[in-house]
C-alpha cells in the first residue's frame, strides 16, 4: 500500500504508563512532566478528566522505551499523589525524519522534513523560528512562512 | 415575539465572580462549590484551562444575586488560593418554571415544569428518579420515561 | 447473568489506533476525521491534551476493523502532522441493534432499538427527526417526543 | 499605534448571551448551534464545564447583533433545557478583510485576505480547499500550499 | 531501584472498560458512575471528547478487577446509550498504604499513609477534613494542615 | 463583613480581551501569550472549546491594566488569526500580598503571603522549590513541605 518501500514507516514497541491524581497542583503536576522527559520518555501528555464522586483530575499518560518504564514508574510515584500505575506494551509505526538547516534573511533555522506516502511535509522547528522572531520583532507566521519558502527539498534518491 | 405575554420571562441583575486557580486541589474547589452554594450562589461551575506559564489551572464562575455578592467574594478569598476576583454585574432573563409531583407505578416524583414560546417542557427531577431506580433496581431511563409518561400537562389558562 | 441469551452482547477484535499532534488546525483535524470515517473508520474521536513544553494538543482514536488498519494508518500519516501511530487490537463487546421506521403527524422517522438485558432501548434517528423539526419550524425535543411516542415495541419472540 | 490608518481595526456593539446546561444531549445542542446561526448569530461556541453537584455540563455563548439578541434569546429557551439566559452588551474591534479567488492547477479556491498592522494574513478556504482536495484525492495540506503559493498579494494603495 | 523492597509496588491485573457516548445527559451519566462503584469498581473516570460529525462525547473509563468485569459491562449496557463497549486487562503496579487516626484541637481526622522510595507522604482525607471545617466554621486548608502537624510518622521497621 | 480593615481587600479596574480561533497551531498560541505577558498582560489563559460547524477551537483571555490594552490588541491582531476581538473594562477585587524569603536545610525559598479574613495563607513559590528539588535530587513535595515548615508567621501588626 505505501508507494516507496524505501520510505515506508517502520515498527517499534514502547511502554505506556497511565495514571490518574486528583489532589496534586498543576506546578507540581508540570514538574512530573518534566522529569520524566528528563529521564527518557519519550512523551508525556495530561487530560482533565472527571473522576469518582465527581472531582476534577488529571490523567497522566507517559510513553517511552521499554528500558525506561522502571526509572518512568519511579518517578510517578516520587512526584505524585498516585497509588497506583497501569502499564502496558505497545506497537508503534513510526515515520523516517529527519533535521535540515535552512538561511532565510532573518537569520538560520531547522525544518523538520518527514518522508510521507509519495510526498514529504516540511515544519520549522518552533523554537528555532520564536527566536528569530523575537530578535527582529516581526510575527511569528512571517518568520515560518520565509523558513518554508527557503527550504529546497532534496532530490529523491 | 413571545406569543403569550402571560408566561414571558422576566428580567433580573445578577453578579457575576470570576476567578482563576493553577494551585488547588480538586478536593479543596468541591469544597468551595459546596460553601458557595450554601451561602446563596445561584449557580457555580468551573472550567478547565490552561494558564501562563501554560499551567493546567481551573476558571471558578458564581452566579449570585447582587446582595450575596460580598459574602461569595469573601468565601472564595477564604477557601481559594486565589489572590483576585473578576466582579461584575449583569442582566439575566428567566423562564417562569414550577415543580409537581406526579404518581407512578413505582412511586411519586416531581417534574420541572418550564412555559416557553408556545409550549412547554416537561423535567423530571433527577434526584426523586435515581432514589425510585436505586430501591426498585431498574434502569433510570425506565424510570424517567415512566415519569414523563405519567405527568398531565395542566390546561393553560 | 444475561436473562435472555437470544439477546446477549457478541464479542469481536478491532484495531485501535492513537496519536496526539500539537501543530494541526482545526480544520486539518475536521478533514482527517471525515477522511478516516469515509474510508471504513468504525468510529474516531478527538481529546483535547496538554503535551511537553505545555502546549495544546489533540489525541486522535481511531477504532476500525482490523482490515481497515492499514488505510487509516496511511491516512493518519498523509493528513496529519504525526510522526508516530501508536496501534493495538482489542475485543470489544457489541448490542444487536436494529433500526426500525414509525409514522407520526409531521413525517416518517428512524429509531435505533438496542436489545439490552430485560428490556430495550429505543433512539430517534438525529438526522431525520432534525429535518422534520426544520421543515415544520418545531422544537427538535418536540419532534424527537412525537417519534417516540409512535414507536411500538415488537413482542419480543 | 496602528501604522496605517486606512487599515486600522474599527469598532462595534454586539450582543453576548450565556447559558448553562446539564440534562442536553449532544445532538440537541449541535442543532441549537446549526439554528442560531441560521438566524444571524455572528458565532457561537461550547465549552464543556463542571456544574454544580459536580455535574458535566456544556456552556453556550452566542456573540450575535445587538438587533438579533431577542431572536436568539427566543432560540435558547425553544430548543435548550435552560431556565435563565446572561446578556450583556460589549465593544468588538474588528479588522477589514476580503475574500479574493485564485487559480491554481488543482482548480480555482478563495482566500480571505486580512490587513493587519504592517501585514496581511492569507487563510485559504477551508471549504473550497477540502473540495480540490477530495476531488484529486491529494493531502489537504498539499492543496493549502498551492493555493497560497497562487496568490499574489495586492499592491497596497 | 527500590532501595528498600520490603515497600516496593506490588503487581496486579485488572480489567479496563471503555466506552464513548454522546446522547446521554450529565444526570444519567453521574448515576451510571454511581452504580458502577457501588458494583466493585475500582475507579471510574469521563473525559469530554469530540466524537464523528464533530459532536460533544463522553468517553467513561472503568477500571475493576477481572472478577468484576462481567456486571460492570452488564450495568453499561444497562444504563447507558452505548452499543459496544472494549475491553482489555492490563498490569498495574500499586503502592502500600495504610489509614491512620489522628487528634486534633478540632476533633478526629484519618491520614493516608503510602510508602514511596525512601520516603512516605501523607495525605489527610478530605471527607473527615471537610466535616471539621464545616462544624468549625473555619478554612478547608486550615484543618488540613493541622491534620498533617498532628500526625507522628511511625518509625520504619 | 471583613474582620481588619488593613488587610481587606482593594478594588481596580482591569481590561478583558477576548477572542476565539480554530486555524492556529499550539506553538503559534504558545508564543502569542509569551509576547502579551512581556508586554505587560497581567495574565492570560487559553480554553478549549467548540465552534461553529464544530471545530475545535481556542478561546484567549487576556487580563491587562488599562493602559496595556491598546498595545494587547495589537499583539492579538499581529499573532493571531483572529479577526475581531471582544473588550471590556471590569472591576477587579484584589488581595494584599507580599514575598519573604525563607532558609531551609536544602537552601533559600521565597513564600508568597496573602492577608485573608483573620488568617493569612504560605505558598512556596514554585520556581525556587523546583530548583532545589533538582539539585538536591529530591521530591518537590518533599522541598515545599520543608519551606513551608521553616516559614514563621510575622506578628499581625
Amino acid at each position: 500500500m505505501w508507494e516507496d518501500s524505501e520510505f515506508a514507516p517502520t515498527s517499534e514497541v514502547i511502554s505506556i504508563l497511565e495514571t490518574q491524581v486528583d489532589d496534586m497542583t498543576a506546578q507540581a503536576i508540570a514538574y512530573t512532566m518534566e522529569q520524566l522527559l528528563s529521564q527518557g520518555a519519550l512523551d508525556v501528555y495530561t487530560q482533565a478528566i472527571t473522576m469518582k464522586k465527581s472531582r476534577h483530575g488529571i490523567l497522566i499518560t507517559v510513553i517511552c522505551p521499554c528500558d525506561r518504564q522502571a526509572i518512568c514508574e519511579q518517578i510517578l510515584f516520587q512526584e505524585t499523589s498516585t497509588l497506583g500505575i497501569r502499564v502496558r506494551q505497545q506497537e508503534r509505526q513510526i515515520l523516517q525524519r529527519e533535521l535540515q538547516e535552512v538561511t532565510t534573511e532573518y537569520g538560520n533555522a531547522r525544518v523538520k522534513i518527514a518522508w510521507r506516502n509519495g510526498f514529504c511535509t516540511v515544519q520549522p522547528e518552533y523554537e528555532d523560528c520564536a527566536k528569530l522572531a523575537r530578535s527582529h520583532n516581526l510575527p511569528l507566521s512571517m518568520i515560518q512562512e520565509s523558513v518554508k519558502a527557503a527550504f529546497q527539498l532534496p532530490i529523491k534518491p
